[in-house]
């Protein structure tokens, strides 16, 4: 059976999906079949292009219907759109990949996750760098003790796409949108990643700072107020014991996607940064210095199903790789995902920071029982 | 009109340039369509596998009818078969790709370019990293007087798929299949490269080995004698008054593809490796250090075909660089090719690093008048 | 006139200093002539053998008496024995050198900033970073106002010294003697550089582990209890409304000495790592990426001193260039030192980081009016 | 008793040598002790100035004199002035530690080496690098086999002291005085340390280009032509079978001191620059990539002399430890000097290298027997 798929989404986010899917076949053969069945947007004419360069039959701007006439729903939507379409998904169960953060506030984040637990469908959140074959090298190394206890955490995403203060307004920039600033955008990928790898977070202390207060808007004819952080910092502590430091920013000059993390044990260490995604450096105690490792051998995760060693992947391979996990779990063929409990769990600890934040005070998070 | 395909192999480069052609139509969209109608090989269940997997339609053992067939051939296998199918299809004024090196002789490769002279048909050779961005952006700065006067070249290709001498033999190992070791495997590259970015060379030296003499059979019942090179060496001059010293290996312990370029001129220099082809440092004389540089903002070349800035390609996308340039260029629509002319060049200054070695003489190279 | 010193501590750092004095009259001939007079540690036997070896006339192992005999005085001892001798010393108008930290307490240093101000000596902590001519060439750079408005700093510092839990249990393991673990003893370093390089702190949040927290004896009768931290984070705010994270340890596998910073503004970037102690590597707005400069050049700071550009120099250079400006500020020729007043405000907020960790709150720093 | 030392030269060079003397007592206690006695120069305001700076009691400008007052005999004069000091030294059975290349040609080299035969001085030339603990480790791992059988050897020196056309014409720059240009002057130390880590080259292929062909006299009044190579380039080959590649340059814009080494075997490669003196990467065929090795352990070589692990040393210290080496050879305690005969024999391979380059053949090396 082809599964019939809807997109909430038609810029960046959505052509990655786009690509990953129109690629299974060839590389990711036993991924079921889709359908890329109907794009969803507002603007009827950019819809329609993007339709017809990704490979939709159908277009729509109206997400209620969406839901009813596929059996996945991508939502891919800004921030404060993720929930209503997600949760009518689920009602019908439909399946749905919902990109990160997994909603604009804890309140709509929960009400996902009790959607998604009354659900026949699977409910995945897309935080594709878990799908970095170096990260998940990562992974495997810390599941079979090479570093010993973990220590140190240290997780950091800079970014320049708003190093200039001339850099047009955008929605990111409004907390009535976005809801977080770069605590919810770079700063979730460096949390699932963490307690991805590390384990659960105990507490937190944050602090979020906004450096460029005012950006003009698109038009030229004025400016509005940045009302979302631009620069967060966070430290915490881990159920394990281990402690983390964690830093990002969108006005980071001098860094294009410096999306690193280094994890430090008794016994060795790990660090990756995604400018030089195909690589992973790994300390071992036994050894005298970090060796750096090109991550393209056919028995590294995924390597098999690209190149011969030595030819490196790009960032899209990552929501390939994401797309052939999420759809291998409608089969039931896959638990490789982000489910909605995790994704909100990471959303408790950006909530977390962020109250940790305002009122100045370490916060604890609850652990789920 | 949807151009008919033919490959000739069906293994990593079948796979390559498959990839590529079903990627140009939600990336390259202004691309002429293509259809993968028949796919070339010799064992039937195997090339059978291959084509459902990579899209075409139908397939063939014998290349002699394919070359009637298709309007475009992609001639994908090991050197000695270059010429002949290229040749029969260039005389059915049918398209040609044909990997590189151009051939397993420079008769073979003459006989080739007198072939193309004589056809309709757009001839080209497959040296892909022309089209790694970096490497555009390289040749940019140059063409724009970047580097002042070049002085030296130095350019190297080290792998190590063949450093463990277990490593069973192939036919890379025999001479009188792939007619050249190294030399005509990385080497080619490398001097395309250097031609192409900083002009042609007039002398060269070279030095062959072969480190590895034997290698066991893949039936793991002997072994078989290695009768080409797996290391070279060569300086050279450029028309320019530049120096160049090239090396390649496929022993290299510990490296997985240090395919790297330096260009270092009187008012700049550039340098690149291809285990991070999403990078170039640049050195400019007005400033202290050589910068590095991620080329994948929007304005870098191909970098609107693909993801905003810091989010990296891969390997393969030079491949589909490649084939939307050689696609193009059947439309009239693109010069951006490597002419099998100037693959022959490549093949003269390989020759001639062979017959250097023989000779222990420099060689001189005749410029084309 | 040839000022007397004497050293308190004949270790590492009685070592490096000894070492630093030797090499003056060569590299700083301007600097004041010393004489290497006493040498005062407990162990009488292995005191006679380091000033054998360092150059000294006399040893002692009372510092009481020592301090009327000498002109200069370095404390180079354990925290503990940071404040009587100094005050001692400053009270007889004897000059002070005092390692970082400035003391034990935050008692003891506020008494250590009063002999000081009392005194008509000179007196001076040796934060020997601000020496590094990499470092000084990023404050050069940042009063030029080459990085714009500086928004976010990133200091850490992790070394592996006690990484394997049988390293011996040491005094720095110890709360009454050491004060502090980690956030004093690395820690000093990286607020000492934020400070210099980006101003003022106005809060911190803090957060101590201690991940090993017991260590054998060096007899290798038993274990003793850690009782300081052996790993510290923080984040802080500067009055210019910059923000920083800041981390270090010395339980860190696989780092020698990473002691980096990075300081990111609106217009450029630096950073620096002491592993490359000759290297800075800094972004400049018009330009794509970081440049790496080698700081050897006759015009770097102290580039002239040494080797012809190219010719790196080492750690120890540092302290030879620390103990030039300090005894050119005892001639009233340089201010290039780090003042006790200075000293206590890294004490401060060493003090403040703690105290977060303690009571899980921000904590302010009253600023100096 | 203690050694008198006499210099030749007293600009660069005469300061590294004379600190090296000034810091043995501190750090390599049991080294012979030493007076620096005379330094010999033509510039007599400038020689005294000198001798005051470094220590030295008397001056002279006549080193035919000198010879016969003093035991050691350092030669740091310009290349033609290496061979009739060297020689009357010896002769005199004074002990000479003579820069590189021994000599500004073939013939000169041979009587030095003639005259160190019949003298019971020890003679030894000043290649330092031998002396970088990073490249002595790698020495140690070559001896212990854990690189296997060496392949591949690839050498490189570029700086760019030269880059810029405008910078004054020096005595380098003309073949009458220096014998060689870069192919001597980097070239030499590539070589000797290729020779000493790897074994006997046998023959080699070079080309020498002039980039800058004249140059500014530095009384501004015209230019002079350059008559040495600025750029070298070589292919050898080594007795055990490998092959090597080389290249030196002083145009090389953008490179402080990329004095760089690699060596790649069938289990193993290292790799060093000396822009990072104080790093050795190392590959183990049993691991999947280079490691980077910080070379300042206790253990490592020279390791203990200095500071605790991580901090580092700089350029000067590879002359501290060739001066250790020396001296103690004088008293019989260590064979770790570059004899007269082995720089003779990188004299041959240099000379090779122009004939090479003069008749465009390889030229074989007559192997000493």
């Amino acid at each position: 059976m082809t599964l019939r798929v809807g997109f909430i989404g038609y810029g960046f986010m959505g052509q990655a999906h786009a690509n990953a899917l129109a690629r299974l076949p060839m590389f990711f053969p036993e991924a079921p079949e889709t359908e890329r069945h109907v794009l969803c947007g507002r603007n009827e004419e950019r819809v329609a292009a993007a339709a017809d360069r990704f490979g939709f039959s159908h277009t729509t701007d109206d997400w209620e219907t969406l839901v009813h006439e596929v059996d996945v729903l991508y939502n891919l939507g800004p921030n404060d759109l993720h929930a209503e379409p997600t949760i009518a998904a689920l009602e019908n169960d439909v399946h749905v990949l919902c990109e990160k953060p997994l909603a604009k506030s804890l309140e709509s984040a929960e009400r996902m996750v009790e959607a998604a637990g009354e659900s026949d469908a699977v409910a995945a959140c897309a935080f594709n760098y878990r799908y970095v074959p170096a990260l998940r090298l990562a992974k495997e190394l810390i599941e079979q003790g090479a570093l010993g206890q973990i220590r140190h955490v240290r997780g950091t995403y800079l970014v320049d796409w708003q190093a200039n203060p001339d850099h047009p307004w955008v929605w990111r920039n409004n907390a009535d949108r976005a809801g977080y600033g770069q605590v919810g955008d770079v700063g979730s990928h460096t949390i699932d990643l963490a307690r991805w790898l590390v384990g659960e977070i105990t507490d937190v202390s944050g602090r979020l700072a906004t450096l460029v207060d005012e950006r003009p808007t698109s038009d030229g004819e004025g400016t509005r107020p940045v009302t979302t952080d631009d620069i967060y910092l966070a430290t915490a502590s881990f159920e394990s014991g281990a402690v983390g430091v964690f830093d990002g920013s969108s006005v980071a000059s001098g860094h294009k996607a410096t999306n690193a993390i280094e994890i430090i044990g008794s016994e060795g260490a790990v660090r990756f940064d995604l400018e030089r995604l195909n690589e992973l450096e790994v300390y071992d105690a036994d050894r005298r210095g970090y060796e750096r490792i090109v991550v393209t051998d056919e028995d590294d995760p995924y390597g098999h199903r690209w190149w011969p060693a030595g030819h490196t992947i790009g960032w899209e391979h990552t929501v390939v790789h994401e797309n052939y996990e999420f759809l291998r779990a409608i089969d039931g063929e896959s638990d490789n995902i982000v489910s909605f409990e995790s994704a909100l769990t990471v959303q408790r600890i950006i909530d977390a920071i962020v109250q940790s934040d305002d009122r100045g005070e370490r916060v604890a998070l609850e652990t789920e029982t």
